[in-house]
């Protein structure tokens, strides 16, 4: 299989012109029914959407074919629920119809049992012998918000981004966007690819690596079909998109875990460790972790080097943070005789610190504008390749006031918002060259793995 | 200086008959008047309160005198604001006044330069002179809600509860309670402990060890004082109650930050390593990680073993939960026959596994009771020591039905709420038994926490 075909295919597949809904019913809590509302629901045409199934004449107002070859229109997606003995069946009935693209979100294949494990063989060389692409099984489909496709109805974001995601967690594929949106954060494609029986994890990323809807890519993976091509390929993307995947079943139990999940063959820790090092794949390690990247990657440019200046309302904070910072292998940046100079100038002598973590002392809770100079002179140091900022001012105006100064300073720039706080005011959202994190040792971890991106970037 | 003499001093500080404001003046942003009006607010009797400044006669309503010693009624405790060259006078006056505490705010000493050290000798000599206790200087004083002392106006919880705490930041002294409250959480005491130049860290970890109104001691600390005594008195008090200790300034950097924070010598991370080993101290690594194990040993019991069960509705979160429970050196618990024969029963065959992890499928989104049962099943195996549950029911009756079942089960309960989840409904707050964490990593480092330290407290 060409490389160019594939990604012709999936292109077609993320904006295809009909959709069957294949076991879609009446029956109360079919999920076929449930997929297919949530089409409805995202926007997508009805007049091109079409229910397969043996007993129904109409389902929500969808009229119903008794097999896909009877569907009269155009169609290049089919997504199917029906039960797994009909699912060879039904993928030759689709490949008949010159479906291209059949997502099978139906379980209990590989990950199930022997008689599942011959079903899936049964329909990949189905597929194969008839140039029909499968994704899936034991999945739960695709979201590409710009042709409406989705795959959980009622929650999933209608508007586009620039993330693309693979997942072999349906259920990750479908919150990391319902997530990330409540920080503005959208998608332009979410594919679940459960058991990667056909469509594999090397498949997608090769497709986003060339998307133009898509800047950065994030995945859950936990195990790989084509490890080479993968490798090859991971390396080869990451130079121009940063990749942040979320390896699952690294340990033994996971492993196992994996296995009856996606029936995944997950490979050992430590050659993911290599991996990551050499393709320049951001490793992420939990949920919270992949949101906290997603944020930097999304809002922030890279920083130029390592040297991060810290200020804090809190001298403790800075302390802490500048410990973080150094266990991440960040640099506490050397401040420049004139930036010392300013400080002196605008910060109160009593209690506060002009070195770097600058300590604005207790009372800068009150006082916007000693943070907005603070912010102003650091942003100019020559020397200071971003800034980490422990949120201390109360006051109304704080935010507004940084704001206006950040379109100068051009470096990533990082607060870090207490949940002291996040009781006395709400933060607004992250933005361009701004992200807010609750924690600021995750705020070290953020800038470290942007560091270690931009690094391979600049020597690869 | 006898152990028991230190106890009864503190306590006589923490619930002192009269106050004296020391520095309180008209001026705007005086520090001294903030805090005065902060004992107001906070319900401390304005009888007992007073002013000590050369040229005022009365501040915001309370009655000013030139020095301690004009004072007509009982006062226990000075809390002092004014520049740093006349606290000399100021202690003194306060020991001729029969003052036996001395709260220092004022910055400027030890942390500062060769007259600050200076002055630091004078006033600590002047105090052991005459039998006066200091706590500071470079602090922000003690907050204490059943006397009503306050060390910042406006925000500190008038709510008492069980967290003592000790801190070299004055800001995390006010942060920690204002924040803890937030889940329900609340302080016997805070104090801000700042350069530490005569009461210090083992002076006040001795105090909480005894103190009835404490059972969970935490503290954020740069230096120590009286290493020996500081490591015989933790790993003493940590087999009654446990001690949440964050220590900053580990790193090269935060360590010459600490010294210009609070004048603190740090000591090694090896060395600290070491002591939190062998003492059953918790190591606190951040400012979240210390809410999130705050939450932690407030609302949970003690687990028995390290043997974990999962549930998820998501598989790919199980399986990363599992990598992260192994990782932290919990036990993914074997299921008994009984519990496995029950699950069976219970869970939908499709895209589900009744193993641990236990993945209840996509769609328990929608079905409370599946939780309700699987959580019943494994509450009662012998073989669990504790629950950590990824939340997926979305139905607005799941918590109160899972609640409903939880008082039977006696071990620590945790839930993982996905951001995805926030959005479509308010958590409840964390209550006896039951904590709630945003990440399955996170709530996995704070279960093997609890299990470090109900093994300490086992073995020794």
């Amino acid at each position: 299989m060409k490389d160019g075909k594939t990604i012709e295919e999936l292109e077609r597949i993320f904006h295809p012109r009909g959709v069957a809904i294949v076991g879609a019913s009446n029956n109360n809590g079919n999920l076929g029914k449930f997929f297919l509302d949530g089409f409805i629901q995202q926007g997508f045409d009805k007049d091109n959407l079409y229910v397969v199934h043996p007993g129904e004449q109409e389902v929500i107002g969808v009229k119903a074919y008794p097999t896909a070859q009877d569907i009269p229109g155009d169609v290049d997606l089919a997504v199917v629920f029906s039960p797994r003995e009909t699912v060879p069946k039904v993928v030759r009935d689709c490949s008949m119809k010159g479906i291209k693209g059949v997502v099978i979100c139906t379980s209990g294949f590989g990950e199930k049992d022997s008689e599942g494990i011959r079903l899936e063989q049964e329909i990949v060389e189905i597929s194969r012998r008839n140039g029909t692409r499968l994704i899936g099984p034991n999945c739960v489909g695709i979201y590409c918000p710009s042709s409406n496709l989705v795959n959980f109805a009622g929650v999933m974001p209608k508007e586009s981004g620039p993330v693309g995601m693979f997942s072999h967690s349906g259920s990750l594929s479908v919150m990391f966007p319902v997530a990330a949106a409540t920080q503005g954060i959208y998608f332009s494609k979410a594919v679940s690819c459960g058991n990667v029986c056909d469509l594999n994890e090397s498949d997608l990323l090769e497709y986003f690596g060339q998307d133009p809807e898509t800047d950065i890519i994030i995945a859950y993976m936990e195990g790989v079909v084509e490890g080479r091509r993968f490798y090859r390929l991971a390396r080869q993307v990451s130079k121009v998109k940063p990749i942040l995947l979320w390896k699952g079943g690294t340990s033994d139990v996971g492993s196992r875990a994996a296995s009856s999940h996606t029936g995944a063959l997950t490979g050992s820790a430590i050659v993911w460790e290599a991996v990551f090092k050499q393709t320049g794949m951001i490793k992420v390690d939990s949920a919270e972790e992949m949101l906290d990247y997603l944020q930097a990657f999304y809002f922030l440019p890279l920083p130029r080097g390592n040297r991060v200046a810290i200020v804090s309302g809190m001298g403790g904070m800075g302390v802490a943070i500048a410990d973080a910072c150094i266990e991440y292998g960040l640099e506490i940046a050397q401040l420049s005789q004139y930036t010392r100079k300013r400080l002196d100038e605008v910060v109160p002598q009593m209690g506060t610190c002009t070195d770097n973590p600058v300590d604005l002392g207790m009372l800068s809770t009150f006082n916007s504008q000693l943070y907005v100079d603070t912010i102003e002179a650091l942003g100019k140091d020559e020397g200071v390749d971003m800034l980490l900022i422990t949120r201390g001012s109360w006051k109304s105006d704080y935010m507004e006031k940084v704001l206006a100064v950040l379109g100068e300073v051009e470096k990533p720039i990082v607060f870090v918002t207490t949940p002291a706080r996040k009781r006395v005011m709400e933060e607004p959202l992250p933005m361009k060259g701004v992200a807010f994190y609750t924690d600021g040792r995750r705020a070290a971890l953020v800038l470290s793995k942007m560091v270690a991106y931009n690094r391979f970037r600049s020597d690869n």
